[in-house]
């Protein structure tokens, strides 16, 4: 069997465990991990026997890149790598950009004869595709998402960047119906106040919606933790039949789900014709390994 | 739009159920119900503006027929249609035959040029989906299936067919882990025992495996409730981290949401290529009505 041939792009959280799931994945093979020119020389000890570098090129034939930067560098570099004939996949999560993004990555991947997944992970990702199932058993009705508790790794990147905060953590508190407060513990630079950074975090459209509270602690260091959940929900009408409930549930480690559901994706991207494609686009047994015989008999 | 023409075909709980989510769905008209000749003269009130014929032929044109008859029927009713050209659902439930039946459906599905979804309902089916998309979360670990409590329909027909029977209802209980145990209602005919039926039930490979308790009543009627439910549950390994916790869970009417599921399966074996799909082979996005713009606007 010809192993797929994966780089992973960009070595934070999402990357270190991404890396951890495509080594463990047996029809995979890491041909490398790309990171910035000023990250080459610190390299992670766990990285001693993979080939970093800050080009892709390097890394010779490359079927399948897996983004695990933030949101908004996507929008570079993946018509970057689809333009040299590499299929994507992004954990894009900027939920009110993703149509327009599909559309221009659709456009581009077709023309290279490649495909991309946006928009991979839990929410958008495989949230996405309960959301998706439940709709079909139960057309009408109300879904609720209901996130945590758990750390927003975006929400604690705005936190960290106003002025007075030496470091932040934002967690997502569920209060049920898709409902949700934020408790944001921060480390305070000197003469600065809970109330201004609460004022400030309030003006930003990420917490102006909200119920906000912020704590002050000694050490962010000591209050983090990579767990997170979600509760999703649905009443609805099963033709005429009312009240029919659905619930789906996970306690997870965020960065090594997000992870293993992109390299799941990797493996579904090139089953599928050229285009672009978010998670409830693709077939569901296209994520897995093993001959459809063997995958039928066990799973139906 | 052109509505897709939908034929019901056999009219127990389960046809009744679909002809009800056919009318409730806006994409779709329903051009007839197909049912036994001995049928005909009992038109059910309800059905009062419906054709109702004893061969496909007298409907006209039908694009998806719906078979809602016991599984046993599938086998033979599913290739003629799909030799008429009509794309076909099925809730076939035998796990262990799946496979090749799904095989045999796909050789004539192709040679036709249209489709076939086999194995549609909640389990096989909507699970089956739930299932795959834990598995790709979570490559390896244990998924546990607990279904009810809910009436077994395959189990009370089997129950009702014993010597000494008048009418029967077994209720599937679930014990945790995936291990369920069997209530069966009877009422006797006089000069049976509850032992006989037991030991009878006991010899019968549909209760051999499980925990068994047979109950004598005075109306089963009085017992019927469709409500059913299954709760799901993984625990698994993202990459290399441990202990990913996922669960579904779903208290539905049963033969409604099985009805809804087969409903969204014919909207959805149009829009694939020709062949014979189980519920995973399906992207989940092609069960909706609705533009690819507004379904991930909404969604995703």
């Amino acid at each position: 069997m010809n192993k797929l041939k994966i780089a992973v792009v960009c070595y934070g959280n999402v990357g270190r465990f991404t890396v951890e799931a495509v080594r463990a994945a047996s029809d995979m093979e890491l041909v490398g991990v790309v990171r910035r020119s000023e990250s080459l020389n610190k390299k992670p000890i766990e990285l001693n026997d993979v080939k970093v570098v800050s080009n892709i090129d390097e890394l010779g034939k490359v079927d399948v890149a897996i983004l695990c930067g933030p949101s908004r560098m996507v929008p570079e570099l993946a018509p970057l790598y689809l333009s040299k004939g590499i299929y994507t996949v992004d954990c894009f999560d900027i939920h009110t950009d993703i149509y327009d993004l599909h559309e221009k990555l659709d456009e581009l991947a077709k023309k290279n004869n490649v495909g991309a997944v946006t928009a991979a992970g839990w929410d958008p990702g495989s949230d996405s595709v309960v959301r998706t199932l439940m709709m079909a058993m139960a057309p009408k009705g109300l879904t609720y998402t209901n996130f945590g508790p758990g750390m927003s790794m975006g929400h604690s990147v705005v936190a960290r960047s106003k002025k007075g905060v030496r470091n932040a953590l934002s967690m997502t508190i569920p209060c049920g119906a898709g409902i949700h407060s934020r408790m944001v513990y921060v480390e305070l630079e000197d003469g600065y106040t809970v109330e201004q950074i609460y004022d400030e975090l309030k003006a930003d459209s990420y917490f102006a919606h909200d119920e906000l509270h912020v704590i002050p602690v000694a050490s962010i260091d000591e209050c983090k933790d990579m767990g997170h959940g979600v509760l999703m929900e649905r009443k609805g009408v099963s033709g005429i039949t009312q009240s029919q409930r659905f619930k789906f549930e996970m306690t997870i480690n965020n960065p090594a789900l997000t992870g293993q559901i992109m390299v799941a994706c990797a493996r579904a991207i090139v089953k599928q014709r050229p285009g672009c494609y978010v998670m409830p686009e693709i077939p569901p047994m296209d994520y897995l390994q093993g001959t459809k015989e063997f995958l039928i008999k066990s799973l139906i």
